[in-house]
């Protein structure tokens, strides 16, 4: 795994600068979500920034302890050093949103389903930055169900996680909802949401016995996202500075899409180091469409997952990434010696004819790990604006 | 192609004692669509029979000359040829319903789409037996567009074809409908659907510049499908003669799913010799996830398309036939020398207990050739409610 992995790190400058020892009292300038409407937005400096944390596996806290660690790291090994890790990435990193895309906690090993997300989540609320989340296949197997588990997250003090969509009579799973993400206070687009995030609920295990393995997103759900995709970008390229296009998308939900298995080290950048599933990817055994349904939508750029611990990478497919975060909770199978870590996304607005600040120029992103660093790997231009790819016209077939 | 295809001839005698020289005026028994609210019912034989057309590619009639045949088939062969295989068809099988699978007219050569139309159904109008279509990828090239094409259809004499379903507000394509066959008359049976058969319109080409070739089955009609389903099945299992689980379905369209290309000679009934494609199966180029929410809901036991000529072959993916009819129309591309056919369907009800008729025991299909003797081949038990598997609980993976 080893040598793989450090041919595929990428060094890429503008991410090395960070310094760890910031402290969050520094970052002024954030809004709470209770002001302004819970609205999302830009920051002054052009950049709105999300920190990813998948599977974080979490129990009972100290009492529960770590799995595929290194021998010397047992020792007093636990819940508590997910807790940590999330303390120092929100300590180095200040996102502008936290995203925790399912698994938060281990519901079979907690003893209570309730209290074991207030101890995941607790470092989320304390940085009083907003943050989300959605349902991965184990929040549910504790006291509570997932209907239990999603109301009890939107329910929390910071979120801004819904339920599901108001305006939506059916649909299946809970916590499928999106977020806007508006343009810098002050400027032309103060009032467009220039980024636009959604996040679903990929669900637990098939409930059909003759399909074995993991969910999948149903039509009910794609269909609220190609209404809300459609919708959004009818706006965007309307009202004051209409736009061309619309407005870059990221979706995040928890078990991999089954395209995640087109790629090899040929073609991302991270590391594949799963076995199990196809081609090392434990995604549904049957394929419901989302990826086309995004493709067919087009506005979003990236989808970031979790659920294959120790897969990291990102690949890109018909011009959408498709990435994995890595796992971060340490009550989550690893692999020894390869470090926990989270993925960071940064989206950069470029700059108007009038100096100003406008739409989404680029959208990075890296890795760190739970390291005494917090070693930054992985940096890499998910999508750029000007870089964007035109595959050209439909090929016609004879039939 | 000859050999394999010989090998894979299954000798089933059931299909065999049907005289061609029976003639349509005999079939006292059938009951107009205009009578009894356009009900669709078994007969009193416990049978319900249908008939599917794939890709006439009909334009202007007589002038319109033939693809693909022999030298000595080429002189005055043209639409006529297309028209008498379903005169003789209709005659030999006497149907209680004909299947129009798409590609009916072929737009670009039609001087008239509406003509084109109306003479390509005339046989299946003049029948007086019901009849639907839906669209396939060539029916919008001539002077109507597909609303407008599936328009005419719909107002033409005898079908029960719809536009689309009236109880959802938008669903993309047209012609996406479902009809119920209820039990024999006089039968506990007579107002259940004992037999629920939908139509599904799979598009053109994809309107999407990254994505290319054919067009797909999309989440709004996806959802219509199962939310239709989910109903038929809780009032078949409910009321009187409450049943165990859903009425078996069948689904029509034009273009094959992606999971076609999973089959080989190994697990097919039928050949399959087109070359292009992935793996001679020219379907969308991208996932829409049809295959699942079929497997999902459940009761279609087996899906039936044209849209590759020649390929002809049945094969059972998780517990779902898929299904061609093989090219029917003479002005549509083929193989010289291997007949035009189309492929039959008959369902078959079982005795109850009281020595009455039930529910759908079996569905048996064949082909029959455009030859003198309109041979039969390929017979095969698609679904029967004795045989049925059951692949057992779901697998749970350990992320």
């Amino acid at each position: 795994m080893g040598m793989s992995f450090m041919v595929l790190v990428v060094t890429v400058s503008w991410f090395w600068s960070i310094s760890t020892t910031c402290v969050l009292a520094a970052k002024q300038a954030y809004i709470s979500p209770q002001q302004e409407n819970q609205k999302l937005r830009f920051d002054q400096n052009g950049e709105f920034k999300i920190l990813q944390v998948a599977d974080m596996h979490y129990a009972n806290g100290k009492n529960t302890l770590c799995l595929d660690v290194l021998p010397s790291q047992n020792i007093s090994c636990s819940d508590l050093n997910t807790t940590a890790f999330i303390q120092r990435m929100i300590l180095a990193e200040k996102p502008n949103l936290i995203v925790f895309t399912g698994d938060n906690i281990f519901g079979y090993d907690s003893s209570d389903s309730a209290k074991s997300m207030d101890a995941a989540f607790a470092p989320a609320v304390a940085s009083n930055i907003p943050w989300v989340a959605v349902l991965g296949n184990h929040d549910q197997e504790g006291s509570l169900s997932r209907e239990g588990v999603m109301k009890h997250i939107v329910g929390m003090k910071n979120t801004l996680s819904k339920l599901n969509p108001p305006e939506v009579r059916i649909i299946d799973g809970f916590g499928n909802y999106n977020l806007e993400v508006g343009g810098v206070q002050g400027t032309e687009f103060e009032n467009k949401s220039v980024l636009n995030l959604y996040f679903l609920d990929s669900g637990d295990y098939s409930k059909v016995p003759t399909i074995p393995g993991y969910d999948w997103i149903k039509p009910s759900q794609q269909l609220w996202f190609k209404r809300t995709s459609a919708e959004l970008r009818k706006v965007y390229i309307k009202g004051l500075v209409p736009q061309k296009e619309a407005a870059p998308g990221l979706a995040y939900f928890h078990i991999p899409l089954p395209e995640y298995a087109n790629f090899d080290s040929s073609n991302f950048t991270g590391v594949k180091i799963e076995q199990d599933g196809n081609n090392g990817i434990s995604s549904a055994s049957v394929n419901s469409g989302f990826f086309t349904t995004l493709v067919e939508a087009g506005d979003v750029k990236a989808v970031f997952t979790g659920h294959d611990h120790i897969n990291d990478f990102c690949g890109k497919l018909m011009d959408i990434q498709l990435c994995y975060a890595g796992g971060f909770g340490y009550h989550a199978y690893g692999k020894a010696g390869w470090s926990r870590r989270a993925r960071v996304v940064v989206a950069s607005l470029e700059k108007t004819d009038k100096g100003s600040w406008g739409g989404v120029k680029s959208i990075k992103s890296w890795k760190r790990l739970d390291d005494q660093q917090l070693t930054g790997i992985d940096g890499e231009v998910l999508w750029s604006k000007s870089f964007r790819e035109n595959n050209g016209a439909n090929q016609i077939g004879g039939n």
